[in-house]
């Protein structure tokens, strides 16, 4: 099933369920939530999204603590779990989702390789990280941060 | 040129230029985003995007008045004029660009049909308001919108 169709899928169940959804994303640039209101009716489930792309957004718009990225770096466990909490609570939604990695080509090192991302997934229930290395172009990195998004998504119970 | 080619050499100019970028979309759901951080090198001039989708993160996220959107609308010209001047100021860069329409195929009204789009830019030497009506398919809607932006960009003197 394509990408579009899965996302049209999804915002059918969560309107029926009425569960809301806010994302932060950072190195997926706003692809996330593109995708998301390309499909009609997706207000009905998507309350927002924040492309914190600099660490400035993330600290104002998103209460990352900013020791956290001074000590973990911006692309860490712990900030995926900051974004992810804490756009579920500022936003009031069931499901709030952050992302931080390094889309590359540029920016990688050895510890912190290029295609590097964490996902953060946190409802009332459960607070969930998990960590790829998708080494590809921006674009495709995207795309597979989304799917990995959409797995996550198909198979939640709320 | 392409839509991609055409944000490239946008940054590049801006990266020379040192222009800092932030902007607020809400019917074009993090598309402009998205398309500018496609571009390796974007964090160098992409601060923040917003995809303020629901009235709620218009308020909170961009202190968008409330009574503004009660009285005018969520899609109307003050609201695009406080999109960009607020993403702006509280973002602290150059330009500001917001959007709100109506990207269809519901949601329309007679005196505002599917396809209006008010797109605010806001410099500290300026700000304007541009009214359009696109009426097409949700995804053919952003890139129209996109246009509209780089022309903006394009035409630009800070």
């Amino acid at each position: 099933m394509s990408l579009l169709k899965r996302i049209k899928y999804l915002i059918k169940k969560f309107t029926e369920k009425k569960i809301l959804l806010a994302i932060a994303e950072s190195c997926t640039g706003g692809y996330i939530s593109h995708m998301f209101t390309n499909i009609s009716g997706a207000s009905n489930v998507f309350e927002r999204g924040v492309v914190c792309y600099s660490n400035k957004s993330k600290v104002e718009l998103l209460n990352v603590d900013l020791k956290s990225i001074e000590v973990a770096g911006a692309v860490s466990e712990t900030v995926a779990r900051q974004l992810a909490y804490n756009v579920r609570i500022l936003s009031n939604v069931d499901i709030g989702i952050g992302i931080t990695g390094i889309a590359g080509p540029t920016g990688g090192t050895k510890n912190k390789p290029v295609g590097l991302v964490y996902i953060g997934y946190s409802t009332k229930e459960e607070i969930k990280i998990e960590k790829h290395i998708f080494q590809t172009d921006r674009i495709h990195f995207k795309e597979l941060v989304l799917e990995k998004v959409l797995e996550y998504l198909e198979h939640i119970t709320l």
